[in-house]
Protein backbone atom coordinates (compact mmCIF):
# COMPACT_ATOMS: atom_id res chain seq x y z
CA UNK A 1 0.00 0.00 0.00
CA UNK A 2 0.84 3.43 -0.84
CA UNK A 3 -0.27 5.84 2.58
CA UNK A 4 1.03 9.25 3.30
CA UNK A 5 -1.13 9.91 7.21
CA UNK A 6 -0.28 13.24 8.35
CA UNK A 7 -1.04 14.44 11.56
CA UNK A 8 -2.30 17.95 11.20
CA UNK A 9 -2.69 20.47 7.87
CA UNK A 10 -1.55 23.66 9.50
CA UNK A 11 0.97 24.33 11.93
CA UNK A 12 -0.19 27.14 14.13
CA UNK A 13 0.45 30.85 12.32
CA UNK A 14 1.36 29.18 9.23
CA UNK A 15 -0.26 29.01 5.72
CA UNK A 16 -3.40 26.24 5.15
CA UNK A 17 -1.74 22.62 3.89
CA UNK A 18 1.90 24.43 4.33
CA UNK A 19 4.09 22.36 6.43
CA UNK A 20 3.41 19.21 4.15
CA UNK A 21 2.98 20.35 0.85
CA UNK A 22 6.52 18.98 0.14
CA UNK A 23 5.65 16.06 1.16
CA UNK A 24 2.71 15.72 -0.22
CA UNK A 25 4.11 16.48 -4.25
CA UNK A 26 7.05 14.40 -3.61
CA UNK A 27 4.58 11.39 -2.43
CA UNK A 28 1.95 12.37 -5.78
CA UNK A 29 5.19 12.75 -8.43
CA UNK A 30 7.05 8.92 -7.32
CA UNK A 31 3.45 7.80 -7.66
CA UNK A 32 2.73 9.45 -10.87
CA UNK A 33 -0.72 10.86 -10.06
CA UNK A 34 -1.99 14.04 -12.22
CA UNK A 35 -5.33 13.69 -10.33
CA UNK A 36 -7.33 12.98 -7.09
CA UNK A 37 -10.26 12.59 -5.55
CA UNK A 38 -10.70 14.41 -2.74
CA UNK A 39 -13.14 13.39 0.63
CA UNK A 40 -14.77 16.38 1.98
CA UNK A 41 -16.97 15.17 4.51
CA UNK A 42 -15.04 16.18 7.69
CA UNK A 43 -15.76 19.81 6.87
CA UNK A 44 -18.50 20.80 8.81
CA UNK A 45 -18.62 24.87 8.31
CA UNK A 46 -20.40 27.08 10.33
CA UNK A 47 -20.55 29.47 8.26
CA UNK A 48 -21.84 27.85 5.15
CA UNK A 49 -25.82 27.42 4.19
CA UNK A 50 -25.48 24.04 3.83
CA UNK A 51 -23.56 20.67 4.18
CA UNK A 52 -23.03 20.58 0.31
CA UNK A 53 -21.67 24.16 0.20
CA UNK A 54 -19.55 23.96 2.96
CA UNK A 55 -17.79 20.64 1.08
CA UNK A 56 -17.97 23.26 -1.84
CA UNK A 57 -15.65 25.97 0.47
CA UNK A 58 -14.01 22.83 1.70
CA UNK A 59 -13.03 21.76 -2.02
CA UNK A 60 -11.76 25.25 -3.39
CA UNK A 61 -9.88 25.50 -0.26
CA UNK A 62 -7.79 22.27 -0.78
CA UNK A 63 -7.69 22.68 -4.61
CA UNK A 64 -5.97 25.85 -4.74
CA UNK A 65 -3.08 24.28 -3.04
CA UNK A 66 -2.95 21.10 -5.11
CA UNK A 67 -3.25 23.32 -8.33
CA UNK A 68 0.01 25.64 -6.97
CA UNK A 69 1.50 21.98 -6.49
CA UNK A 70 0.74 21.19 -9.98
CA UNK A 71 -1.99 18.51 -9.18
CA UNK A 72 -5.57 18.50 -10.18
CA UNK A 73 -8.27 17.72 -7.71
CA UNK A 74 -12.07 16.99 -7.75
CA UNK A 75 -14.32 16.28 -4.86
CA UNK A 76 -16.51 13.27 -4.41
CA UNK A 77 -19.21 15.12 -3.73
CA UNK A 78 -19.62 16.63 -6.98
CA UNK A 79 -19.44 13.33 -8.95
CA UNK A 80 -22.90 12.31 -9.68
CA UNK A 81 -22.14 8.59 -8.80
CA UNK A 82 -19.54 9.01 -5.80
CA UNK A 83 -19.06 4.82 -6.20
CA UNK A 84 -17.72 5.18 -10.07
CA UNK A 85 -15.69 8.66 -8.92
CA UNK A 86 -13.85 6.53 -6.47
CA UNK A 87 -13.69 3.10 -8.24
CA UNK A 88 -12.10 5.41 -10.89
CA UNK A 89 -9.49 7.15 -9.01
CA UNK A 90 -5.70 7.81 -9.30
CA UNK A 91 -5.42 8.58 -6.07
CA UNK A 92 -7.95 9.56 -2.85
CA UNK A 93 -6.69 12.37 -0.43
CA UNK A 94 -8.82 12.70 2.91
CA UNK A 95 -9.29 16.07 4.49
CA UNK A 96 -9.24 16.45 8.37
CA UNK A 97 -12.24 18.06 10.37
CA UNK A 98 -14.57 16.35 12.42
CA UNK A 99 -13.85 12.33 12.48
CA UNK A 100 -17.51 11.45 13.35
CA UNK A 101 -19.07 13.57 10.68
CA UNK A 102 -16.44 11.92 8.08
CA UNK A 103 -17.36 8.64 9.36
CA UNK A 104 -20.75 8.88 9.33
CA UNK A 105 -20.83 10.17 5.72
CA UNK A 106 -18.40 7.52 4.56
CA UNK A 107 -20.66 5.10 5.87
CA UNK A 108 -23.70 7.05 4.51
CA UNK A 109 -22.37 6.68 1.01
CA UNK A 110 -21.36 3.09 1.00
CA UNK A 111 -17.95 4.64 -0.50
CA UNK A 112 -15.85 3.11 2.98
CA UNK A 113 -15.45 -0.38 1.78
CA UNK A 114 -15.15 0.65 -1.29
CA UNK A 115 -11.89 2.74 -0.62
CA UNK A 116 -10.32 -0.08 1.62
CA UNK A 117 -10.41 -2.37 -1.47
CA UNK A 118 -8.53 0.48 -3.91
CA UNK A 119 -6.57 1.66 -1.79
CA UNK A 120 -5.46 -2.12 -0.76
CA UNK A 121 -4.87 -2.95 -4.22
CA UNK A 122 -2.75 0.20 -4.49
CA UNK A 123 -4.32 3.18 -5.46
CA UNK A 124 -2.08 6.20 -3.40
CA UNK A 125 -3.91 7.43 -0.26
CA UNK A 126 -3.46 10.75 1.53
CA UNK A 127 -5.33 12.06 4.78
CA UNK A 128 -4.49 14.63 7.36
CA UNK A 129 -5.97 14.83 10.51
CA UNK A 130 -9.49 13.01 10.40
CA UNK A 131 -8.09 11.60 6.94
CA UNK A 132 -5.10 9.95 9.23
CA UNK A 133 -7.42 8.40 11.41
CA UNK A 134 -9.85 7.18 9.19
CA UNK A 135 -7.09 4.75 8.03
CA UNK A 136 -6.69 3.40 11.57
CA UNK A 137 -8.99 -0.12 12.33
CA UNK A 138 -11.73 2.40 14.31
CA UNK A 139 -12.13 6.10 15.24
CA UNK A 140 -11.92 5.43 18.80
CA UNK A 141 -8.44 7.50 19.03
CA UNK A 142 -9.85 10.64 17.65
CA UNK A 143 -9.37 13.75 19.51
CA UNK A 144 -12.98 15.32 18.03
CA UNK A 145 -16.63 16.08 19.69
CA UNK A 146 -18.91 13.03 18.53
CA UNK A 147 -21.45 15.83 16.99
CA UNK A 148 -23.13 13.18 15.08
CA UNK A 149 -23.92 9.31 15.50
CA UNK A 150 -22.02 7.43 12.59
CA UNK A 151 -23.62 3.48 12.01
CA UNK A 152 -20.68 2.08 13.02
CA UNK A 153 -17.24 3.29 14.42
CA UNK A 154 -15.62 1.00 11.83
CA UNK A 155 -13.01 2.81 10.23
CA UNK A 156 -10.68 1.76 6.78
CA UNK A 157 -8.33 -0.02 8.84
CA UNK A 158 -5.29 0.63 6.44
CA UNK A 159 -3.20 -0.23 9.11
CA UNK A 160 -3.63 -2.24 12.02
CA UNK A 161 -2.75 0.78 14.81
CA UNK A 162 -4.46 3.79 16.03
CA UNK A 163 -3.36 7.17 15.08
CA UNK A 164 -4.01 9.62 17.40
CA UNK A 165 -3.14 12.91 15.09
CA UNK A 166 -2.52 16.32 16.99
CA UNK A 167 -0.93 14.30 19.68
CA UNK A 168 -0.17 17.21 22.29
CA UNK A 169 1.52 16.34 25.55
CA UNK A 170 0.33 19.32 27.67
CA UNK A 171 -3.02 21.12 28.77
CA UNK A 172 -3.91 24.05 29.18
CA UNK A 173 -1.98 25.61 32.08
CA UNK A 174 -4.90 25.09 35.33
CA UNK A 175 -6.84 22.79 33.61
CA UNK A 176 -8.21 20.00 35.44
CA UNK A 177 -9.15 17.49 32.50
CA UNK A 178 -7.61 14.30 31.24
CA UNK A 179 -4.26 14.83 29.42
CA UNK A 180 -4.26 13.36 25.87
CA UNK A 181 -1.66 10.57 27.28
CA UNK A 182 -4.56 9.87 29.65
CA UNK A 183 -6.91 9.59 27.46
CA UNK A 184 -5.17 7.24 25.20
CA UNK A 185 -4.42 5.29 28.30
CA UNK A 186 -8.16 4.96 28.96
CA UNK A 187 -8.39 3.49 25.46
CA UNK A 188 -5.82 1.04 26.36
CA UNK A 189 -7.14 0.09 29.21
CA UNK A 190 -10.42 -1.27 27.18
CA UNK A 191 -8.56 -2.14 24.43
CA UNK A 192 -5.16 -3.87 25.29
CA UNK A 193 -4.01 -5.40 22.19
CA UNK A 194 -3.97 -2.49 19.93
CA UNK A 195 -0.80 0.22 19.69
CA UNK A 196 -1.63 3.57 19.22
CA UNK A 197 0.76 6.25 17.72
CA UNK A 198 0.78 9.70 18.90
CA UNK A 199 1.28 11.60 15.58
CA UNK A 200 2.36 15.05 16.82
CA UNK A 201 2.22 17.83 14.74
CA UNK A 202 4.02 18.60 11.88
CA UNK A 203 4.53 14.83 11.28
CA UNK A 204 3.84 12.54 9.54
CA UNK A 205 3.92 8.44 8.78
CA UNK A 206 4.51 7.09 4.87
CA UNK A 207 4.14 3.99 3.50
CA UNK A 208 5.49 2.24 0.76
CA UNK A 209 6.95 -1.38 -0.29
CA UNK A 210 5.47 -2.21 3.20
CA UNK A 211 7.62 -0.16 4.98
CA UNK A 212 6.49 2.55 6.85
CA UNK A 213 8.49 5.86 7.88
CA UNK A 214 8.07 8.84 10.16
CA UNK A 215 8.47 11.68 8.60
CA UNK A 216 8.45 15.36 9.48
CA UNK A 217 9.84 17.84 12.54
CA UNK A 218 8.78 15.77 15.76
CA UNK A 219 9.26 12.19 17.27
CA UNK A 220 6.54 9.90 17.71
CA UNK A 221 5.04 8.08 21.01
CA UNK A 222 3.99 4.60 21.15
CA UNK A 223 1.57 3.50 23.54
CA UNK A 224 0.85 -0.36 24.29
CA UNK A 225 -0.62 -1.25 27.50
CA UNK A 226 1.29 -2.36 30.14
CA UNK A 227 4.16 -0.34 29.16
CA UNK A 228 6.22 3.01 29.42
CA UNK A 229 5.66 4.99 26.45
CA UNK A 230 8.32 4.72 23.85
CA UNK A 231 9.55 7.49 21.60
CA UNK A 232 10.80 7.51 18.22
CA UNK A 233 13.24 9.80 16.07
CA UNK A 234 12.34 11.72 12.34
CA UNK A 235 13.48 9.01 10.12
CA UNK A 236 12.87 6.05 11.93
CA UNK A 237 11.24 2.48 10.63
CA UNK A 238 8.10 2.15 12.09
CA UNK A 239 7.04 -0.64 10.58
CA UNK A 240 7.26 -3.04 13.54
CA UNK A 241 3.32 -1.19 13.80
CA UNK A 242 2.38 -3.39 11.09
CA UNK A 243 3.04 -6.55 12.87
CA UNK B 1 -36.63 17.64 39.52
CA UNK B 2 -33.92 18.15 41.58
CA UNK B 3 -30.49 18.07 39.63
CA UNK B 4 -27.25 19.32 40.35
CA UNK B 5 -25.29 19.38 37.27
CA UNK B 6 -21.25 20.07 37.82
CA UNK B 7 -18.74 20.93 35.46
CA UNK B 8 -15.95 18.87 37.12
CA UNK B 9 -15.04 17.19 40.43
CA UNK B 10 -11.50 18.63 41.20
CA UNK B 11 -9.65 22.40 40.11
CA UNK B 12 -5.97 21.94 39.26
CA UNK B 13 -3.92 21.61 42.55
CA UNK B 14 -6.41 20.70 44.86
CA UNK B 15 -8.04 17.69 46.73
CA UNK B 16 -10.29 15.58 44.89
CA UNK B 17 -13.81 16.75 45.12
CA UNK B 18 -12.30 20.19 46.55
CA UNK B 19 -14.46 22.63 45.30
CA UNK B 20 -18.05 21.38 45.00
CA UNK B 21 -17.89 19.60 48.43
CA UNK B 22 -20.07 22.77 50.28
CA UNK B 23 -22.64 22.65 47.09
CA UNK B 24 -22.80 18.44 47.15
CA UNK B 25 -23.46 18.39 51.24
CA UNK B 26 -26.41 21.59 50.87
CA UNK B 27 -28.00 19.79 48.32
CA UNK B 28 -28.34 16.31 49.69
CA UNK B 29 -29.21 18.23 53.47
CA UNK B 30 -32.02 20.08 51.77
CA UNK B 31 -33.16 16.89 50.08
CA UNK B 32 -33.35 15.47 53.32
CA UNK B 33 -30.51 12.38 51.71
CA UNK B 34 -28.71 10.20 53.94
CA UNK B 35 -27.45 7.46 51.43
CA UNK B 36 -26.71 7.80 47.62
CA UNK B 37 -25.78 5.39 45.12
CA UNK B 38 -23.20 5.69 42.86
CA UNK B 39 -22.63 5.28 39.45
CA UNK B 40 -18.34 4.34 38.69
CA UNK B 41 -18.93 3.06 35.04
CA UNK B 42 -17.07 6.45 33.71
CA UNK B 43 -14.11 5.39 35.83
CA UNK B 44 -11.47 3.72 33.82
CA UNK B 45 -8.46 2.50 35.75
CA UNK B 46 -5.27 1.92 33.31
CA UNK B 47 -3.39 0.65 36.95
CA UNK B 48 -6.64 -1.82 38.03
CA UNK B 49 -6.66 -5.23 36.47
CA UNK B 50 -9.99 -5.51 35.39
CA UNK B 51 -12.78 -3.45 35.37
CA UNK B 52 -14.53 -4.19 38.27
CA UNK B 53 -11.66 -3.41 40.72
CA UNK B 54 -11.59 -0.13 38.67
CA UNK B 55 -15.08 0.62 40.08
CA UNK B 56 -13.95 -0.37 43.48
CA UNK B 57 -11.21 1.90 43.22
CA UNK B 58 -13.17 4.88 41.93
CA UNK B 59 -16.23 3.68 44.90
CA UNK B 60 -13.76 3.95 47.80
CA UNK B 61 -12.24 7.25 46.50
CA UNK B 62 -15.50 8.74 46.29
CA UNK B 63 -17.22 7.28 49.34
CA UNK B 64 -13.89 8.35 51.23
CA UNK B 65 -15.01 12.08 50.53
CA UNK B 66 -19.02 11.23 50.95
CA UNK B 67 -18.27 9.89 54.33
CA UNK B 68 -16.48 13.16 55.43
CA UNK B 69 -19.72 15.00 54.65
CA UNK B 70 -21.93 12.93 56.65
CA UNK B 71 -23.18 11.19 53.63
CA UNK B 72 -23.07 7.04 53.27
CA UNK B 73 -22.41 5.51 49.20
CA UNK B 74 -22.83 2.73 47.90
CA UNK B 75 -22.41 1.29 44.01
CA UNK B 76 -24.27 0.02 41.54
CA UNK B 77 -21.32 -1.85 40.61
CA UNK B 78 -21.52 -4.17 43.99
CA UNK B 79 -25.41 -4.35 43.78
CA UNK B 80 -26.43 -8.08 43.47
CA UNK B 81 -29.70 -6.42 41.16
CA UNK B 82 -28.71 -3.37 40.00
CA UNK B 83 -31.95 -2.06 38.61
CA UNK B 84 -33.42 -2.77 42.08
CA UNK B 85 -30.52 -1.01 43.40
CA UNK B 86 -31.85 2.15 41.24
CA UNK B 87 -35.05 1.67 41.85
CA UNK B 88 -34.51 2.16 45.89
CA UNK B 89 -32.45 4.51 45.23
CA UNK B 90 -32.72 8.17 47.52
CA UNK B 91 -30.29 9.98 45.55
CA UNK B 92 -28.47 9.04 42.22
CA UNK B 93 -24.74 10.17 41.82
CA UNK B 94 -22.87 9.72 38.56
CA UNK B 95 -19.00 10.71 38.62
CA UNK B 96 -17.09 11.54 35.80
CA UNK B 97 -14.58 9.92 33.66
CA UNK B 98 -15.42 8.83 29.92
CA UNK B 99 -18.88 9.76 28.64
CA UNK B 100 -18.32 7.39 26.35
CA UNK B 101 -17.84 4.19 28.38
CA UNK B 102 -20.04 5.60 31.32
CA UNK B 103 -23.33 5.67 28.09
CA UNK B 104 -21.96 1.96 27.14
CA UNK B 105 -22.57 0.60 30.43
CA UNK B 106 -25.28 2.39 31.55
CA UNK B 107 -27.19 1.00 28.19
CA UNK B 108 -25.72 -2.62 28.48
CA UNK B 109 -27.29 -2.62 32.26
CA UNK B 110 -30.61 -1.14 31.52
CA UNK B 111 -29.93 1.93 33.95
CA UNK B 112 -30.44 4.43 31.56
CA UNK B 113 -34.13 4.68 31.10
CA UNK B 114 -34.67 3.67 34.79
CA UNK B 115 -33.06 6.41 35.91
CA UNK B 116 -34.57 8.89 33.48
CA UNK B 117 -37.99 7.59 35.55
CA UNK B 118 -36.42 8.13 38.92
CA UNK B 119 -35.14 11.41 38.28
CA UNK B 120 -38.10 13.03 36.45
CA UNK B 121 -40.33 11.82 39.35
CA UNK B 122 -38.13 13.69 42.11
CA UNK B 123 -35.01 11.33 42.98
CA UNK B 124 -32.20 14.28 43.09
CA UNK B 125 -29.51 13.22 40.75
CA UNK B 126 -25.63 14.66 40.79
CA UNK B 127 -23.00 14.27 38.04
CA UNK B 128 -20.02 15.70 37.62
CA UNK B 129 -18.38 16.16 34.08
CA UNK B 130 -19.08 13.08 32.16
CA UNK B 131 -22.20 12.57 35.10
CA UNK B 132 -23.27 16.16 34.16
CA UNK B 133 -23.06 15.58 30.36
CA UNK B 134 -25.01 12.14 30.72
CA UNK B 135 -27.84 14.04 32.23
CA UNK B 136 -28.25 15.67 28.34
CA UNK B 137 -30.15 14.44 25.18
CA UNK B 138 -27.23 12.91 23.76
CA UNK B 139 -23.14 12.99 24.76
CA UNK B 140 -22.89 14.33 21.58
CA UNK B 141 -20.80 17.57 23.44
CA UNK B 142 -18.88 15.46 25.47
CA UNK B 143 -14.69 16.72 25.15
CA UNK B 144 -13.81 12.51 25.99
CA UNK B 145 -11.70 9.94 23.43
CA UNK B 146 -14.80 7.49 21.75
CA UNK B 147 -13.10 4.55 23.60
CA UNK B 148 -15.77 2.37 23.29
CA UNK B 149 -19.12 2.44 20.66
CA UNK B 150 -22.06 2.72 22.84
CA UNK B 151 -25.13 0.92 22.01
CA UNK B 152 -26.41 4.70 21.06
CA UNK B 153 -25.53 8.38 21.74
CA UNK B 154 -28.89 8.94 23.42
CA UNK B 155 -28.52 9.80 26.98
CA UNK B 156 -31.01 10.44 30.20
CA UNK B 157 -32.57 13.94 28.28
CA UNK B 158 -33.21 14.87 32.07
CA UNK B 159 -32.58 18.74 30.72
CA UNK B 160 -33.28 19.80 26.85
CA UNK B 161 -29.80 21.81 26.15
CA UNK B 162 -26.62 20.44 25.94
CA UNK B 163 -23.83 20.81 28.64
CA UNK B 164 -20.03 20.64 26.99
CA UNK B 165 -18.51 20.25 30.46
CA UNK B 166 -14.60 21.91 31.25
CA UNK B 167 -15.51 24.51 28.75
CA UNK B 168 -12.25 26.14 28.14
CA UNK B 169 -11.69 29.46 26.05
CA UNK B 170 -7.89 28.57 24.86
CA UNK B 171 -5.90 26.34 23.23
CA UNK B 172 -2.55 25.13 24.67
CA UNK B 173 0.07 27.20 23.16
CA UNK B 174 1.06 26.80 19.13
CA UNK B 175 -1.60 23.84 18.77
CA UNK B 176 -3.36 23.71 15.64
CA UNK B 177 -6.84 21.99 16.46
CA UNK B 178 -9.95 23.11 16.57
CA UNK B 179 -11.03 25.65 19.74
CA UNK B 180 -13.61 24.59 22.34
CA UNK B 181 -15.58 27.40 20.77
CA UNK B 182 -15.12 25.79 16.89
CA UNK B 183 -15.82 22.50 17.95
CA UNK B 184 -19.21 23.57 19.78
CA UNK B 185 -19.86 25.59 16.66
CA UNK B 186 -19.57 22.44 14.34
CA UNK B 187 -22.16 20.50 16.45
CA UNK B 188 -24.47 23.70 16.25
CA UNK B 189 -24.03 23.14 12.61
CA UNK B 190 -25.41 19.87 12.24
CA UNK B 191 -27.79 20.29 15.55
CA UNK B 192 -29.13 24.03 14.66
CA UNK B 193 -32.37 23.70 17.05
CA UNK B 194 -29.88 22.53 20.26
CA UNK B 195 -28.57 25.18 22.42
CA UNK B 196 -25.55 24.04 24.27
CA UNK B 197 -23.94 25.23 27.69
CA UNK B 198 -20.32 25.99 28.02
CA UNK B 199 -19.80 24.98 31.64
CA UNK B 200 -15.67 26.23 32.96
CA UNK B 201 -14.40 24.33 35.59
CA UNK B 202 -15.15 25.08 39.26
CA UNK B 203 -18.97 26.03 38.20
CA UNK B 204 -22.45 24.05 38.25
CA UNK B 205 -25.71 24.07 36.98
CA UNK B 206 -28.53 23.42 40.57
CA UNK B 207 -32.07 22.75 38.89
CA UNK B 208 -35.07 22.74 41.86
CA UNK B 209 -38.46 23.80 41.65
CA UNK B 210 -38.21 24.28 38.07
CA UNK B 211 -35.49 26.70 38.16
CA UNK B 212 -32.19 26.57 37.01
CA UNK B 213 -29.35 28.81 38.67
CA UNK B 214 -25.75 28.81 38.10
CA UNK B 215 -23.32 28.23 40.84
CA UNK B 216 -19.79 28.00 41.51
CA UNK B 217 -17.07 30.76 40.37
CA UNK B 218 -17.07 31.12 36.52
CA UNK B 219 -19.39 32.44 33.86
CA UNK B 220 -21.35 30.10 31.38
CA UNK B 221 -20.90 30.40 27.76
CA UNK B 222 -24.63 29.45 26.01
CA UNK B 223 -23.96 28.76 22.22
CA UNK B 224 -26.59 29.10 20.05
CA UNK B 225 -26.94 28.74 15.92
CA UNK B 226 -26.19 31.86 14.12
CA UNK B 227 -26.01 33.78 17.13
CA UNK B 228 -22.81 35.22 19.24
CA UNK B 229 -22.58 33.22 22.48
CA UNK B 230 -23.36 34.83 25.05
CA UNK B 231 -21.92 34.72 28.98
CA UNK B 232 -24.04 34.72 32.05
CA UNK B 233 -22.24 35.18 35.96
CA UNK B 234 -22.79 33.50 38.35
CA UNK B 235 -26.06 33.43 40.15
CA UNK B 236 -28.17 34.12 37.20
CA UNK B 237 -31.40 32.28 36.76
CA UNK B 238 -30.88 30.21 33.75
CA UNK B 239 -34.48 28.52 33.95
CA UNK B 240 -35.25 30.10 30.02
CA UNK B 241 -32.99 26.98 29.17
CA UNK B 242 -35.49 24.48 30.17
CA UNK B 243 -37.62 26.04 27.43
Amino acid sequence: MKLLLISNSTNAGEAYLGWPQGFIQDFLLKHGIRKVVFIPYAGVNLSAVSLTKSYDIYEERVSGVFRTLGFELVSVHQASDPKQAIQQAECIVVGGGNTFHLVSMMHETAIMSLIRQKVSEGTPYIGWSAGANVACPTLRTTNDMPIIEPASFDCLNLIPFQINPHYLDANPEGHGGETRQQRIEEFLALNRDITVAGLREASLLEMEDGKLILKGHRSLRVFNFGKEPSEYEVGTDMSFLLK
